[in-house]
């Protein structure tokens, strides 16, 4: 098998993006099986390596056919202005913003038309985006835009380390950034099943042969049988049942509390989550830093680390590395899956 | 310091209540500084006894003078009738609920009168509650009516073990069973407050000297300044600036997935959460057997287990029963910190 092509983008200069590319860099692990570049400033590589310990050669390119990468040798595409480079540490800066919209769009880009084979991103800071002209609420709206998508889910995935077993647990969002109040309006029987597929799908790329799904409430103790709420019966029962009906394994709606402690024993492979906090609350509690983000619909693959900007940590040289390691192994896998088959959006082919 | 006395409910004869009871009173853990009795009916715990295993008496008490409790003797009061014991185990059955209910009854008249310090409850089942003409959602609300108070808060209390240190980790839920559409209606600043104050309160009577609070906020993100929604500035900011004005320690609006990060790394010792599942998924995956609930702003101390009646597992003896252990020890450190201090209700003292 061909090793993945896969670009870094370098995130916000001003937050631990770069120093966590560069902390990871040195890991055999990241480069197993992968070509990599990363996309920023390669000063502000530079910076990074030298920051947390330095034994790696920064090497600017200009085209793909140069990035030849190893523990010791991070080729890096210029991408956007040098002006990135005078962006201080741990600040809200429109130039920072820009930074990292340049080097996303550079990789979505290289990504469409086929140059690379995946993306994994280091965080963006909102505010510094939106001051640079660019008002998304995150990474995910942003690609979908790039990439000409209308609809796109995010995935919380651990990988299979400490409790978790098997092929990983993945958390899709039906909902994601928006109020708590609007959810409801943005819940569909049909959105629940296209996610449900989703998951199944993907946690099928990740390594389960059969996907066992489950799809949470979203009221307490599963609307309690419309006591607590009737969304269960009149959106996600039916949602449940179609999916069902293609041959799926699957449950719900079950109430997502409990349904969180059964996934994180073991007995689920994917989980559908009905707004944001739902997935949050207990991927984050279950693995912080290894929890890997996936945009699910897009044309193209692309994972990240589901941490943000972490300005309280920035060029200190300490922040935790291993959700680079995760989200780099998992885009890996999840475009090896893509080589050896489906080559289409996955929300395209799932819906 | 005299013994606390402390009576424990049976719940629902058909579902894990009775047997619970009966593994756990073998444990001399849950005898040391308590003096315990048990309502229900004799004979379903006498059942319940031989189930895990016998050497236990069961003895019929008709006073409470007579409830002399040891690991080897259990005082049992008869309350309700004894059709109680023909409930089959794992069915939904009015006569189930209404021997729940009359237990229940007992010991808040019992509580209400000062002849017990406290109750410990064993769970019951709502449908068969409802059968049995008493519709309430939960033992929370049907002991805010039987005690005659309007506003009660339910806390889910994880005591210091495994990850958990300090004092433990305490979740109040400002509004609690309810169709998550209806939470928008329910919250207010005046609630957020009081529950923020609860949250400080019993802390401190579970051993946190100067106990640190952190408030969630309701949206993702902390609503990311108004993108995503406005309670957090309109009804939970002016509750953690009126708390912080007080003197409290308290942190917030927090994002709740990495709020409940921080409070498990213990840097909190309660967490106010804005509904049902934003503490319980939390809660449930950082102790699902060790999780108490404790109602707060009751005038008596009441705390349960964290589980329903568990139908699957019902009367095969084998039902996990730590939750009885740690349910009965937290009652008795706040009957004794009552005892000690204020008798008033909790919610009276807070508001």
């Amino acid at each position: 098998m061909d090793d993945v092509f896969l670009a870094m983008t370098m995130g916000d200069p001003a937050g631990i993006g770069p120093e966590t590319i560069a902390s990871a860099w040195a890991a055999p692990r990241l480069h197993k099986g992968r070509r990599l570049v990363v996309l920023g400033r390669p000063e502000t590589m530079s910076a990074a390596v030298e920051l947390v310990g330095g034994g790696i050669d920064v090497v600017e390119i200009a085209s793909c056919h140069e990035a030849e990468s190893s523990p010791a040798r991070m080729p890096c595409w210029a991408v956007g202005s040098s002006e990135a480079a005078l962006v201080q540490p741990a600040t809200i800066d429109p130039r920072g913003g820009q930074a990292a919209y340049d080097a996303l769009a550079k990789a979505a880009e290289l990504a469409m038309s086929g140059k690379i084979d995946g993306i994994v991103t280091a965080p963006l800071h909102k505010t510094a985006l939106a001051r640079a002209g660019f008002d998304y609420p995150g990474h995910t709206e942003l690609l979908a835009d790039m990439c000409g998508v209308k609809e796109v889910a995010m995935m919380l995935y651990l990988p299979p380390e400490g409790k978790i077993r098997g092929a990983g647990l993945g958390v899709v969002h039906v909902t994601l950034h928006t109020a708590l109040r609007d959810v409801f309006d943005q819940l569909s029987t049909e959105k629940i099943l296209a996610c449900s597929k989703l998951a199944r799908r993907v946690m099928n790329q990740l390594g389960a042969t059969q996907p066992r799904i489950a799809v949470a409430a979203l009221n307490p103790h599963g609307g309690e049988n419309g006591l607590f709420g009737r969304e269960e019966e009149q959106l996600i029962a039916p949602a449940v049942e179609a999916f069902r009906g293609e041959g799926a394994i699957v449950e719900g709606p079950l109430p997502c509390d409990t349904l969180m402690v059964r996934a994180a024993a073991g007995e689920f492979d994917g989980v559908v989550a009905m707004y944001h906090d739902q997935g949050h609350i207990a991927l984050k509690l279950l693995g912080m830093h290894t929890a890997v983000n996936i945009t699910l619909g897009l044309p193209i693959v692309r994972t990240s680390v589901a941490h943000g900007t972490a300005f309280d940590l920035a060029w200190q040289g300490d922040a935790e590395f291993s959700g680079v390691l995760a989200a780099t192994d998992v885009a890996a896998r999840l475009a090896a899956a893509r080589k050896n088959g489906c080559l289409s959006s996955e929300l395209d082919a799932a819906t």
